[in-house]
């Protein structure tokens, strides 16, 4: 029976004997005496064969990497300079008295060390590549999150509710994944793109304060940091106003990163959408940048220099400036790779002003091909508004708003990455803030429509009520974003309880009462029946652990992830299934499919 | 704010000012006075509106059943020999100041407190069916046995790992519920059946310790106690024995019974599987009756009684007795109803004797039908068997094996159930036991060949590996089930850990290498790269929550169930899809189905 973990060992163990089971992780011979360092899930532990003991040392002989060892021994000091400091057990060693091959392996495809395999190969060996230390960290915090999380909110109430699986498709928003039913011919199941609904029912029936750590499900075109099955921390409570559950919820991310790493994120900042959109380009800024936008379009209307009067002129047109401290120093070649990045979102250039002299509002202070087409005027703004410095670069955006906030945005977080630590302009800290006050709606240009900006449940302001008819766009939801380092951690809003306010809703949305009830009939029905006021958010759990990890993709915090084409190398899922099968389910392949029986 | 539960206020409240929020339970008009109890999750409270505070009044009087109020007011004794005592907030009542209505309600489907509603009732109405205190109750009481398993698991080292529901269809055991991959036309992903496969990969992979509790599919036709998608507490270790983890499992069992319904469950005995057959006829013996069987077959070889002699010499036939204290005094009548019973499973027919007066070994002594056609020698070995008192009854059962286990074995627990505790063979306590040293395989008559008991990654007794090739039958597996009160609460084994003995299994199963490669592939060739001994559990979650609630079906300790066939009654799912849905998933209906679209 195993006494210890390996790589709890260290000098308390001193003289004693244990018994240690785990993976001859090295092995090497030195001076005669085999060593081995065996792993298991806590760690290494070094253990030393001498010949004295002829078993235990033949045995050692004849295992290689990764065999499954079971090895008894006394717990000795590494001799004086043989230390390993980063180890718990770096001081201590264990000399074999027994040891026992308790399987053999084969040679794995690759070193448990490797650092330099590539994302196919550790897929599809993805047993092997679980047992690297950085992949065992990181599914253990990932528990110590989960968990952290779950006791945070009994302690608070909350009551972990199971929802279904095998739902009801009802398709908006992301494309649902279907199951075919066998006992009801042409109908479908849907798995859960979120439990939404489900909550809100859970709260119209008295639960007061709901959680759950589920999977969710969305058949989309992967993008990165994306998979088809994720896992969210979904809450949702009744008669607590938005205040009341950011506080709430705020409480719940500070616990868990206080005490899975140790971080105190403090308070979190509020700021508005319109605020953040103003500021930075985008509801989710990352606030260890310390750059901001300065607003310009006033200034910019009659400036000979097309590029801004046009936008400052053009409707929903904007012109900003981000002043970057010390850039005058960038190089054109910088400046040329950046002017390439916000096309990629859509600018048509970068204009920028390099600060010579600030007192000189001219083409001698102030170095720029587009300083001649400015006015004095519009220079001064520039200068005054953006409080700019000898040494400074200022760079400009000038498009449809949307255009300048996501170019301008980017690039904010671009230089601020690459250049804010050495200029001043970026803390490598935890920045988290709340963004709220979202908008109600967004126009969708090309269906001419207005959308819901959260989910069509989404309450908005009581002030706010009368323009739902009058002006949907001008109108705010009470609705909250959690957004931490420039990533969106969890959102959530006051939902609407009252039955008249959802139809008003409906209609801003063009919903129809027909489609309406086909869509969300289960909800609309018990809502009637004495809905409380109540509300939530949903965390994604794959996203917070990557970013507490630091790992570099949400694949390095889930045991079998899927591809980005959406597969499981390890498993090979999906695959072709038995004629037998989708008879039973009433259906057929449109196309006949290669390796398809039948 | 709320400031406190309706259900938690009591005398230690008195004079205090409180703000609760919650449902109109009932109201009446009583003497001038309104009274409305008021129900939040936690139980009602009993608030008095007095015409003096006249606009509470008004709110009060437009008040009905179930609406949404917010209720300030002042805590008070309530007034001699009206306190409730069956409810915490019974001695006292709240003097309403204010009142606000924070959403209206149409008058609901039932009251929710009416007892007498069909299965189909509550199901369409779900969400008001939450409402009901015993719904709230178990609801909750699956939260906390669900924190309880986690928090002892915790404590034992075991670390929650998430496993992929979308995974690979491998059609043994159950049917698979597909889904369609939009990306890889004409292939399917697999709901998951259990996370068997990836727990043991998760013990290769080094992470030593993991449970999960999950949601697990199968398509099958469903029996009263099963759904679709239900809950498993899921288990495995490395390098532990049977012993061991049977050890953990049985502590946890009994530290959730205690935590959670005050039960102390004290040492589960072992029964081996031979013995729970002999004994009563099977592998999940209800203890709580103390029936026993008595083994027959030796001496009935050769009495004139044909049923008797012809079961007692077919190859795997059975005899047995089972004596009921003081069933002498059974009506004709019950022992028909008992001989309808038994037919169900096949018996083809049910003799007895009443003893009378057992120091007569005749037609006087002992009152049956059959006493003519038995011997001397047999009679009495009936009776000393047994030991057999004056007034008992003795049923017998003989026939294949098989149909006198579950026959005469269903006979003991019915009329254990009906007749035990007023006779003193049924002790209304919990009884929990083991159930291990199952055999390996069941032998399928109609496809000839060995089925694997538990699953095929079951290890066997390490003393009966050479019978895996000459007598399969006579193997032992290293499995255990835990029993309690006659249900399965979980089950398990040690795995094969080992790639060689996996292949003579799978031999043995004739289960060949390829197809063996195609099904589990990724399990065996993971098992070279140096497979830890281990081995684990699952627990049913949905049916251990219902014995502990002692609620009637599965389907009142799970939020949101299907029917029996596979609906949900208040979403409608499964329903129709478009037929652009379908498209994308390259797939099309075999037959038109009305509602369906193109």
């Amino acid at each position: 029976m195993r006494t210890d973990y390996c790589g709890l060992i260290d000098k308390r163990f001193l003289g004693q004997t244990v018994t240690v089971k785990g993976w001859a992780h090295r092995r090497r011979d030195h001076g005669g005496v085999i060593f081995i360092d065996l792993r298991d899930r806590e760690g290494l532990v070094q253990v030393v064969i001498d010949p004295d003991t002829p078993d235990a040392f033949a045995t050692a002989d004849s295992s290689r990497n990764e065999y499954v060892l079971s090895i008894t021994g006394i717990v000795r000091e590494r001799p004086a300079g043989t230390a390993n400091s980063k180890m718990i057990s770096g001081e201590i060693e264990i000399l074999a008295k027994e040891i026992e091959v308790l399987n053999a392996a084969a040679t794995p495809p690759f070193q448990i060390d490797d650092e330099n395999l590539s994302e196919n190969v550790r897929l599809t060996n993805r047993v092997i590549d679980l047992r690297r230390p950085a992949m065992q960290y990181n599914l253990r915090l990932r528990y110590r999150v989960a968990m952290l999380v779950r006791n945070y909110l009994d302690k608070q109430g909350f009551i972990d509710i199971e929802t279904p699986m095998l739902t009801r498709s009802t398709p908006e928003g992301a494309r649902d994944y279907l199951v075919p039913s066998r006992v009801h011919a042409g109908q479908f199941f849907a798995l859960p793109q979120s439990p939404q609904l489900f909550k809100q029912l859970l709260m119209v029936a008295g639960f007061d304060r709901y959680y759950q750590i589920t999977k969710c499900f969305r058949d989309e075109d992967l993008r990165a940091d994306r998979q088809p099955e994720f896992t969210q921390i979904d809450i949702e409570t009744s008669f607590l106003n938005e205040d009341e559950i950011m506080d709430i919820t705020e409480g719940m991310a500070r616990h868990v990163f206080k005490e899975a790493i140790g971080v105190d994120l403090g308070e979190f900042p509020r700021i508005a959408y319109d605020d953040a959109m103003y500021y930075y380009g985008s509801d989710k800024p990352d606030l260890r940048v310390s750059l901001k936008f300065t607003e310009l379009t006033d200034v910019m209307k009659d400036v000979p220099f097309k590029v801004f009067s046009g936008a400052a002129n053009m409707e929903g047109g904007r012109v900003v400036a981000l002043r970057v401290p010390g850039g005058a120093a960038f190089s054109r070649s910088e400046i040329d790779a950046w002017t390439q990045f916000v096309g990629i979102y859509g600018a048509k250039g970068l204009a920028w002003i390099k600060v010579n002299d600030a007192s000189q509002i001219n083409e001698t202070g102030l170095q720029s091909p587009i300083v001649k087409n400015l006015t004095e005027t519009a220079l001064k703004a520039i200068i005054e508004r953006t409080g700019a410095q000898n040494g400074d670069i200022i760079f400009f955006g000038a498009d449809k708003a949307k255009v300048v906030n996501e170019a301008i945005g980017a690039l904010r977080i671009k230089i601020g990455h690459e250049k804010g630590e050495a200029g001043g302009y970026f803390v490598k800290e935890w920045k988290p803030c709340w963004v709220v006050d979202f908008p109600m709606f967004e126009y969708d240009e090309e269906g001419k429509r207005w959308n819901a900006c959260h989910h069509p449940f989404t309450s908005p302001k009581a002030e706010h009520l009368e323009l739902l008819k009058t002006n949907p766009g001008a109108c705010k939801a009470r609705a909250y974003d959690m957004v931490l380092n420039g990533w969106e951690m969890g959102g959530g809003s006051v939902r609407i309880h009252q039955a008249d306010v959802q139809s008003i809703v409906f209609d801003a949305l063009g919903i129809g009462e027909e489609e309406a009830q086909n869509k969300f009939g289960f909800l609309l029905d018990n809502l009637k029946f004495g809905a409380p006021p109540h509300g939530g958010l949903a965390f994604g759990l794959d996203r917070l652990v990557t970013l507490m990890t630091g790992a570099e993709s949400i694949r390095d915090v889930i045991a079998f992830p899927k591809t980005q084409r959406a597969q499981c190398l390890l498993t090979n899922a999906p695959n072709v299934v038995d004629e037998k099968q989708l008879r039973e389910l009433h259906l057929r392949l449109r196309q006949k499919v290669e390796g398809t029986v039948g």
